[in-house]
């Protein structure tokens, strides 16, 4: 059609512009506008609109509020939640310019999934550039993973998800011919054996450039913990000469961009509480294949309230990431362990790290389950790395702590991180006592996971759940089963509350 | 457990002081808190934790945003959006609670239908009652709606989803033992029957209560056009007094309560594009029944850019629709009709209530497939409600529009809405020529509703298309082929740039 009246000319592309909220939204995007704002008028947007924000060469696309009046926006400001924020890298002030977002072709795909069809690489691609991009909605999030749950990814859809999700991050190269990895298939409260395992396999002398979380929704993430012993927020070049130096390290991996899609894919599926088989192994292995490792070893606890709750379903777990695995040239190694208790004694960043630093030092009360645990993994790690022969590792790694060489090594890799750190401590202390004598015959992770975060953990780093007792234990009437580490009086008294309402966190079966 | 440690009192719930931001977050209910907050620290919540907020005996779920600084908020203020403020009836500074929200039980059920479990009505009327409840997240929507587009709904579940939906609502009761309503399954601009038939079939002496939808995605609802006309926001009172004294209304039924999850489900189905039979069917029969019909008359437009593509689906379609409906004690009388172009000549609410005038009057210019498919669906009511024999419903309705008293009984019925209006002229109009001589081809349905709204539709009420040419129609070259409505010049521009963009809008095909 031609416009038949006489020509106009359009006007120039309006702008806004940008006002920082510092509002945190987690992934999602969300920008706020006036209701009675030019661009909503004329570009028809409404709330929940899908927008696409640009400035300054960087675009972003985000969800639409609108607001009525002028307390928080002028008419020509436009407001940004803080994701907006840093993936535009605005200045206050700057010159903003907000379109209806474009179609995202990828839906397709995601529609075509949905009603049973298979997807093929180029589709199951473009998804996750989008998803990367943060194109999708916690919407279409949902759709595909639920989609991936309802008809399970095969593994030729596992393969394609895993190289796509490497694909759309940044993807590290190491000189050594063997780097070594290690991956805990979570849900077991205080399994911290990763700065074991690091210090004795680096003291070895292979290379293990340890990428890790922080906690999304357990009381502490590997990097949460181990920031109360060195900074872990490290730049791909201090991380490469700390690497270089000592052969390992032990870094957040959030500012490294290893597979960004990961990131997005978990948090939904933590609201959703859907695990899938290929969405899993995906998650895991395209970490590592981005880290460049050559040969990783994999946790995976099996217990009743574990992530993985039966040995068959570890098992068939472990197969299906071996033989993906192999598809990247990547060797895996997967380890069924006791899932059906906490590891350790600390819950929470500071007592998980002095648990580590307890089994470094060969302290009379170090945790032995979590010596032998790390002792386990790191010799699986020196086995596949042919430092020492098959069946050996263990021996050699529980050595290496004995002689004080992991102590050693971890301490230089904490200096090489920044300088070594002593964990805070916590100024409230709470114990709870057992109501009556008899034998300790069960052990839910999940509530006390949920106890530590209630009195503070992860933000407050000294807080968390410290175990007195372990599963089979005989113990007597008011004798102490755990205590409460908390920072502040409100949250020690928001733990307590939980305590008092959940009888079944730790269950005590009378003697006869 | 017991605590050990002396008892300590438990602090008194702590509460904040709500600040209204009128912030339109659409079903999204959104809180707003300090990171800092002692709220956030002592109940351990994070910036998308899902949280029950209560106020003077009102409870609402919500998602949390934290926010840093004390620009927006003081330290022991939360603020709320509009869905948020308005469910919980607050006032300026109101104290408020903030906790934890519950674990959703019916979340199990969902994930049971996800792997492939079919639901039972307990299952189903939990997730319902949940979702009307607010407590669903987009992702929790996404996932049920997704699970029943990947194994669809059958026939069991689609009662179950349809009587779940019905009981979470309110419910309107009618003394007549023949209530009659009409619905028409989207998808086709202009399409705006229901005040003819609802003026024919109440001239009739039937009651036809008819509640009706504001545009969520299109140019214009009933509602909106009808808006136009008389007030359309009735409480039930006044919605009863009306059709007691008219035998019909059109309200919008937008505060009655009828079907709350339906609003829900649908604006997460459109965000996905994915139309399951068994979420239609529900959507659409659970309002009807909880409007109290006993009769609907239900209008399939089926064309190619039509919601329903091709006369198989929408046969299929109506078995289904009259099948569930049976189950109900209603009787549903599907009619398919003509879906490959607009209806009538105006999009946008009042350019539509214009083109429902000009035939109610009998204007020369009235557009005669308006007329003649209100007369094809009010003939069906008038059959099936008893007022003529089978087969003389379509001349007996246009007859009731030729005398006049289909037009006496619109004014009487817009008198007891409140008063009648005239509907509103834009100030800008804006006409597209054809590009050349030939025949028109084909007309882009879904084109033509975003070229309306682009020009203000459906907040602009003036603002719309007026169609010039149909389908099948040959045209010269410079002939007009529609205007473009727009009550300001910046809305004008964006629809112009649209429609130069897109010129296969109305597609022109050469004479030979």
């Amino acid at each position: 059609m031609t416009p038949g009246a006489a020509s106009t000319e359009l006007p120039a592309q309006p702008t806004l512009r940008a006002k920082r909220l510092r509002l945190h939204t987690q992934h999602q995007a969300v920008v706020i506008m006036r209701t009675d704002c030019h661009v909503c008028r004329s570009e028809g947007l409404a709330s929940r609109s899908q927008v696409l924000v640009s400035s300054g060469g960087q675009e972003v696309q985000a969800t639409l509020f609108q607001i009525e009046g002028d307390d928080l926006l002028a008419i020509d400001q436009i407001a940004l939640t803080e994701t907006a924020w840093q993936l535009l890298r605005l200045e206050e002030g700057a010159a903003v310019t907000v379109t209806h977002a474009p179609t995202l072709e990828s839906l397709a795909g995601v529609r075509r999934r949905i009603y049973g069809n298979r997807l093929d690489a180029d589709a199951v691609g473009s998804i996750v550039k989008d998803v990367a991009a943060r194109r999708y909605t916690d919407v279409h999030l949902a759709a595909f993973l639920t989609a991936s749950a309802a008809m399970p990814l095969d593994d030729a859809e596992t393969v394609d998800l895993t190289a796509a999700m490497v694909d759309v991050g940044e993807r590290l190269r190491w000189d050594s011919p063997i780097v070594v990895d290690k991956h805990c298939i979570g849900g077991l409260p205080g399994n911290r054996t990763t700065p074991l395992v690091v210090a004795i396999v680096a003291a070895h002398g292979l290379v293990i450039p340890k990428t890790s979380s922080r906690a999304i929704t357990s009381p502490a993430g590997t990097a949460d913990a181990m920031e109360t012993l060195a900074p872990v927020d490290l730049d791909i070049v201090t991380l490469r000469r700390v690497v270089e130096a000592e052969g390992g390290c032990v870094a957040w991996g959030g500012a490294m961009h290893l597979s960004p899609a990961d990131d997005i894919f978990v948090r939904i599926e933590r609201e959703l509480d859907v695990d899938t088989e290929g969405q899993l192994i995906a998650s895991v292995l395209s970490k590592k294949i981005a880290a460049g490792s050559t040969h990783v070893v994999i946790d995976i606890p099996v217990g009743p309230t574990a992530k993985v709750r039966s040995e068959a379903s570890a098992r068939h777990l472990a197969d299906r990431i071996s033989a993906v695995a192999t598809r990247f040239g990547l060797s895996a190694t997967c380890l069924l362990t006791d899932g059906s208790q906490p590891v350790g004694r600390g819950i929470g960043p500071a007592l998980e790290a002095l648990d580590v630093l307890a089994v470094l030092r060969g302290a009379p009360d170090a945790p032995d389950d979590l010596r032998r645990r790390a002792a386990t993994l790191a010799g699986a790690a020196l086995e596949i790395g042919g430092k020492v022969a098959k069946g050996e590792g263990a021996a050699a790694a529980l050595e290496t702590i004995a002689d004080g060489l992991a102590w050693k090594k971890f301490q230089a890799i904490c200096e090489a991180q920044g300088g070594m750190r002593t964990p805070p401590k916590a100024t409230k202390i709470y114990s709870l006592i057992a109501p009556r004598a008899g034998r300790i015959v069960h052990i839910n992770n999940r509530k006390l996971s949920r106890l530590a975060k209630l009195a503070g953990a992860p933000e407050a780093k000294a807080a968390g759940v410290y175990m007195n007792v372990s599963l089979g234990q005989e113990i007597n009437k008011g004798q102490v089963m755990l205590d409460i580490h908390a920072e502040s009086l409100g949250e020690l008294a928001y733990a307590l509350e939980y305590a008092r309402r959940s009888p079944d966190i730790i269950e005590v079966e009378l003697s006869s």
